[in-house]
């Protein structure tokens, strides 16, 4: 057995991002596109921009900058705050993960050994 | 902003039981009948009923047990290995919620003092 943890974080009871709004980002800064980053975690090129979009809104500032054609066609890139967003993110989430396995392996077989 | 977290405990992938079975636990120990402990819930009698029979499949053990009849009417009670899993389970649970808490403010604050 072993615990699985999600995490959103809320603003005013709203969902504002969360480990999948994160795993975009990420997908994003290491595919250099959105579009790929889009299809590296199965959505569609419109849900992906919704959500940075929703994101952008609700944080008031701009997470993804994009310029458009060239020779090699359009890029994307993670502002600096989305790079910082990220990097926290990453430290909060990691040190969260970590803990939850450390806890629950010691609430549960503390006393009996065995889960019941 | 503050974290939202989620739990699921898995066995080979497949979650078991989590938050949402746990306060079903709890709620029929509170309520003492399954039916007004799945009412607390806002689920039916039928669902809950799938979801403790799910939960006792796969822990091998039966989680609670139900007179039926009597003057006045049926009553349900978790056993003796639900009680020790519920326990359990919030001790890990509040740890952990605790914990994801104070993380957040100390990742999310440490170097800027705001969020990005």
């Amino acid at each position: 057995m072993q615990p699985e943890v999600k995490v959103r974080v809320l603003e005013d009871q709203r969902a504002v991002y969360g480990d999948h709004e994160m795993r975009l980002l990420e997908a994003i800064a290491r595919r250099g596109t959105l579009s790929d980053g889009a299809t590296a975690l199965g959505l569609s090129y419109r849900s992906a921009w919704g959500k940075i979009k929703a994101m952008e809104a609700a944080l008031g500032t701009r997470l993804v900058a994009s310029t458009v054609g060239g020779s090699g066609g359009g890029s994307s890139r993670l502002t600096e705050p989305a790079q910082r967003l990220l990097a926290q993110y990453v430290r909060f989430r990691t040190a969260l993960g970590e803990y939850a396995q450390q806890e629950f392996e010691r609430c549960f077989n503390d006393d009996t050994g065995e889960l019941v």
